[in-house]
């Protein structure tokens, strides 16, 4: 069993961050990420509809023997994250919670959380904070520009501080002290959020907190692999070109030798 | 033949750019509108993906029996016309010869192209332009931020403004006197665009040239509905909500009754 891979899954690029910080936290696992580009995003489309995706590519990943399903999106964790626990027999784990956990060390219990439509009408990093913490007053504020500006390259650019300005105005007003990067491209604006938000916010990154969950979930459970050096494989569901040329500066690193596969 | 519907589809909310048009100059006829939001957008999706999806959407409009397809989408105009035009035996309309038949009343002849990638990537609209007109010189630019802050409902707002001076730079530069929209929600930028490029350039609107070319059509091959007081109905592949609320503004009036159906 520790031996098997860690399947993670995303829309498209964005879990690349998520990724990321396994490889870093992690770096003897074997990973099998699996990006759904022919029918990204998820983050403007229904929860019914979401679902039955996150659904074809679990099952996908679970094909592939993995020991752990990280659902390495936030829309996908906000609405699917029963359904998949349901149906398979193995680990989940989401961006949600372990965002949620870290969220709720804030000092004054003002908390916000900016994310896609979807993630921000699920309600569920509210429940999930409120869960830990029942005083928080948590602000949640969708930010739809956010991910075309990361994937534009312009994550630091005066579109981007413009943008976060507008969108940032209600948590500035409500004093938050923690914000809650509820999408897995926000970290790439995480410099320009910091200097609208100042220095004394917490930027709770879920790519950071999730790898830090799978970690305490092997130590527990005694899953993690002993040998160095792991495997990653990439798969998409659209042809990898864009792919591989956006998800450079998400994996920090080149993409390479990423395979097409039909899902769902 | 004259009493059927016009099929139109699009990748989701743009083409209602090109419904709004058609009602407009053929108020008589009855439309079928298809949106594809569960896959939404076809933008930065490749040709094979896109090519794929678009015969999807024809072969549901052409089960409802509609006597001619629109394909008010400028990225699926661009790689899957010549697919659609050997499948069915009905005529088959895009949006691109439409505007670039516009386009060549240059006077300088110097033409400026702004679309998704996936057109850009085309290079279709080159295509048609010199086809037309050979000494043209085509000057093209993806915008992909164009479509989420039409989206956002931000074409006018000053992030909008910033970002349209950005991508329209080299345009200026090339002293273009025409640019053609190649997106069909880049309408809703026009007041924006206008302004940065200067009220001597001319703004070349693919809606409003493509339900030109339908009407001319019809006059041609008798094929113009003689009643008054079309019927439209509209169809997506999502849940309708969204496209209900943020669709408003690219058809000019209220959405209501759509339908969700499965294709594919």
């Amino acid at each position: 069993m520790q031996h098997r891979a860690i399947g993670i899954f995303d829309s498209g690029v964005g879990g690349l961050t998520v990724c990321k910080e396994i490889m870093r936290r992690l770096p003897g696992e074997n990973l099998i990420y699996l990006g759904d580009t022919a029918r990204v995003p998820y983050g403007t489309k229904s929860a019914e509809t979401v679902e039955q995706y996150a659904l074809d590519a679990a099952d996908f990943l679970v094909e592939q023997g993995v020991k752990l399903l990280v659902v390495a999106c936030n829309t996908a964790s906000a609405v699917a994250l029963p359904v998949l626990r349901e149906r398979f027999q193995l680990p989940v784990i989401g961006v949600i919670e372990p965002g949620a956990q870290r969220a709720v060390e804030s000092q004054n219990h003002r908390i916000g959380v900016i994310g896609t439509e979807g993630t921000v009408n699920s309600g569920r990093y509210e429940e999930a904070i409120r869960q830990l913490l029942p005083e928080a007053r948590v602000f949640t504020v969708a930010c739809p520009l956010f991910v075309p500006l990361a994937e534009e390259g312009w994550a630091e650019h005066e579109v981007a501080r413009l943008t976060a300005q507008e969108y940032l105005q209600p948590l500035l007003a409500a004093q938050i002290d923690t914000l809650v990067l509820g999408c897995t491209h926000y970290p790439l604006l995480r410099k320009t959020l910091q200097q609208i938000l100042g220095s004394k916010v917490l930027l709770v990154d879920s790519a950071e907190e999730t790898a830090c969950s799978v970690a305490a979930l092997f130590r527990e459970q005694g899953l993690e692999r002993p040998e160095h050096g792991g495997q990653r494989s990439f798969y998409v569901t659209d042809v990898p070109t864009r792919f591989e040329r956006v998800g450079r500066a998400f994996l920090g690193r080149d993409l390479t030798q990423v395979e097409q596969v039909r899902i769902g």
